[in-house]
């Protein structure tokens, strides 16, 4: 088996949005991104903790689409791993010399196994330290990328993929026959990429970490005010799975936005994953609030190297919005008898 | 016209439920509600800033019910006043010796016209203040009652009703025919009673009052973690109407709760309704998020002054329900066009 | 006994700043203030909560100083009472027609007997509601004014007068020799005015509500960001006094202002007056933290009707900061063997 | 150069307290510590989130001392490492079996060039999972041990011993001619060990990692319920190093705790590090509270190989304490002319 690259973290994405006004209005002006770079036809934005270039690249285009996920990898000799891993796997490759993705040295760009494209890149121009800055910050607060999100018809062969270039895995949805969903790390927390099962190769959407629930909240709050409560998808609540507490926005163009803090550390080399029944219905709401059928089946397409969408192809698999009780097809919620609390710990 | 009491505020209410182990278990362990007293066949609860005796009283029947609500007026001359007030109006009347309710003086027990027993008292023993015991908080952290939300069959009479008792209006959901809600207030909150219309006369639910967001978020995880999630019904959200931050819970009965934080002042002499649109979707839920229909439909059945449960009228008027574009029969939220943000204030 | 005027609350307080744009800058700039009214001499400010004109006036003049302040009155009526109370105390009024407080109603200012410089209004013109403009909330995101704090010679006097003004006691410091320090209240919170025992009269600080804690900590840390952190003089903390969450700043002229919020319910009509010794440690913070001297000697001078500053007359009892062991002076904190905790409620 | 051991991030420490009781009403019922494991002269604690057997071993001894900290190294083979390490620097090195550290397995314990005891070890057993155990959080909810703060007379030694294991540098205090005191990582947060120059070996505090500012602020509050506010010595505040909220108590045996949150992802490879001037009033406090003497000045002696005391050598630099304005010994805060806002960043 080649080497993989040594992967640090989820770092950057990029977005195709077709009008670039509207996205700065959602992105800049509600959710509070910090603005690095801007022209007549790209944005490049990052959360206010963000030591490197950029989190999220907006460029205006024709259609609607995700363009390539960018991981940072530890060092220029990863690049050369990252190349020939993916060249093994008879995957396209391609490197663009530093500069050519703004603010970033240089890039090896892949159409991966599940068809995404990605970024890797083990330099980037540090930008001004905005932490301490609160009196600047505003919407969502967003402190940096966390994760992403992506849909995939098979969810094992994608955890196989990610599994073979190094990622943990630290939660699953799953009964006896199916994996229905994982979420895998490089770094420290609970995800970098996580999988829902779907229709692929789709971006179901990008993960920010913010520093308070609060930041959830006024979120939400900002938007009522000003009458766009529509971009509310989902939430906020608590999650099942990661303990995190969130809410999934959409964005002009449709594109899926989670706001997520509280999540947990999982550094340590036996970090055991965590296995969720798929009939439990606190496993993607730890409140077991309903998910909205949109939230399972709508996703952003993707783009290949040559710029041109990728096709989809059908789930292969059960699909999860078929077999958990959390759809807006279930029962209203009743009262229960009450059963035993759980025993006391040890 | 006869005098009115002159109402201080909504102090308790008393519950009927078919199992005392189970309610207690609910309101006590996971709600967190002090016990004020408790015998074989009664509970007397209240929060933590309560200083009077009792916020809600618990009682073993054999079918779950509301009992009396109760308000409690300035000085004993208003007891006298009620009494007048409700025999003028054609309704029947009790007075209670001080103690028949425990730890309260002399009451005044009427039905009202709208099908509700209603509890006016004007004296009450003093617990032990907790309100700085940060200590023995638990659950919810509910530091008092704050509002009493009914359904009625008729939302202008229950208006016409409380206006002649000299509540204020904080705020309706209306349209250019019909007032499909209102809420209105003695003490200088947002609301000691709220109108849903709806077959009556039935208890809607019972809102407390809590300090800090982060306690309705905390029930919520602690009814995840014990596997009690199906109590939560509606929420957490933001309420368009009066701004607080709420989620819904049920009891093992079926009775439905609210712990409720951050609404606003409400004591000047001329403070200005706000009026909502039933088309506005952010009147229920400031965040747009959808109302499952359980809440418009199902409450709590009352009782009369003989203990029998009362019959409930069909509503009389359009139902909210059906007009507003925030029940389960909702399209799912789609991503809208940017519109432009609202001219700055002055 | 003269009826006195029908006082709803605290409602507005006039300071005079000696550089109006260094006093824009932290009040409107950082602390996030509403505009109503500006010209080149005066700012007309409110919290988003507000539904009248102003919670503060800041006009331009040569020497920092506190004016009037003002109380709002139940009706038209009140301000004859008004009138015919100080008048009957041997107090200067004036009677200033409607827009000579820029809007408000007709206004009776008078002279009280500690010093003061109080107007009382009946109406106002009501401005934009801003309470769910959460898109524009900036800095402590103070809702409204929660109260006065005043530095008075002779704390028993004070208390005497404004009980006869109707107010109510809801706590106070003190020992079998000395009242310290008492809170009372007409709206129903914990207080509208409080007395602090030092040289008078002079405004020891003005009292802003917030909806939440989070507000309190975010404002220290945006002073931090931008290296205004001396603007802190003390907190942020937990009252002993009032269990408000609390941070203390220093405008440019030295005008102190408290962030509040979190107080208690006080409604009832025998709610009763919670007495704090002074040799408690928690009554001034309840996490113990020291009392930094200048807060308890630093205030702010007033004016009398003439524009005049008022002599101050030095304190006539004992200084509670001589005798609350919560000083600078105060040994720093040991450990302590563990106590017994406080036996569980009933 | 030996290679040092792959060191994965502070992972418990050792405490001798003169009464376990008193200890474990400190630790367990005020603090909400979780209980892995207890007998007559020894406790095993834990936070919420951890998966190790503990973060605290609490023993009973005659003098209060700091007995081992703890590593988590990556493999077995570390534990070699960790030996060979330690013996070519001379230290004095044991390896004991599994299972002598309880819930642990083989450990290698070393005496530090620093003096220090320190613990190595690989594996350890899992105990039950409490994550989303919301239900029996109590007192500061902590989650994890974050990092060990520890006195030594020569920062900048310090600091190169741990470069050697490997350490990253995230924040300094420092001016021309000293380093004052220095933040080094191996997990991706600020920090797992900090050196405050002073009279050493002693630890100055453990820093416990905790969710939410709520969960500092209400450890507070339950300390001032129960009248135990002497055990807060400093806070809470934001820090100006590290952007973590937090507070310092101190327990029966005057052991030092932070409970701290809210810090910063440190992992990427070229993390740049933050320098303080000491001059900065807000690097220990980013409000610029003053830092009570005893803060700089008092701390835990350590134990050696032998369970003796270890002799404690004076500070060999000048001290911060001395330095930094933010002693009591600092004038009080005055008002600030208003400066220019930093410019808007890009």
């Amino acid at each position: 088996m080649v080497t993989p690259p040594d992967i640090v973290r989820a770092a950057y994405a990029s977005l195709v949005v077709t009008s670039l006004s509207a996205a700065r209005h959602f992105w800049v002006d509600l959710l509070g991104f910090v603005v690095t770079y801007e022209d007549a036809r790209s944005l490049y934005l990052r959360g206010y903790d963000e030591l490197t270039h950029h989190n999220l690249i907006l460029r205006s285009g024709p259609e609607a689409a995700a363009g390539a996920l960018g991981f940072r990898v530890r060092s220029g000799d990863d690049l050369a791993r990252a190349s020939a891993f993916y060249q093994a796997l008879g995957c396209r490759t391609e490197r663009l010399p530093a500069g050519t993705v703004r603010g970033t040295g240089e890039v090896v760009r892949v159409e991966d196994p599940l068809g995404f494209l990605i970024d890797f890149f083990a330099s980037s121009a540090h930008p001004q330290r905005l932490q301490q800055r609160y009196d600047l910050r505003r919407g969502a607060e967003v402190a940096r990328l966390d994760h992403f999100n992506i849909c995939v018809p098979d969810v094992p062969a994608a955890y196989s993929y990610y599994s073979s270039l190094g990622f943990g895995l630290s939660e699953t949805i799953e009964d006896g026959q199916t994996l229905y969903a994982a979420w895998m790390y490089r770094k420290q927390t609970v995800h970098d990429v996580a999988f829902t099962g779907g229709a692929g190769p789709r971006l179901h959407h990008l993960g920010f970490f913010a520093h308070e629930p609060h930041s959830v909240l006024r979120m939400c709050d900002i938007l009522g005010s000003l009458s766009r409560q529509s971009c509310i998808e989902r939430g906020p609540g608590r999650h099942g799975v990661s303990n995190a507490f969130y809410v999934y926005l959409r964005d002009p163009d449709g594109h899926r936005v989670e706001i997520y803090t509280s999540d947990y550390y999982t550094g340590d080399p036996d970090h055991p994953a965590l296995r969720w029944s798929v009939h439990d219905p606190r496993r993607r709401d730890f409140w077991g609030n309903a998910v909205i059928p949109s939230w399972y089946t709508q996703a952003s397409v993707v783009l290949d190297l040559d710029g041109a969408v990728r096709p989809v192809t059908d789930i292969a698999q059960t699909a999860e919005v078929t077999v958990g009780a959390d759809g807006f097809t279930a029962p209203p919620p009743a009262p229960v008898p009450p059963s035993a609390p759980p025993a006391p710990p040890r």
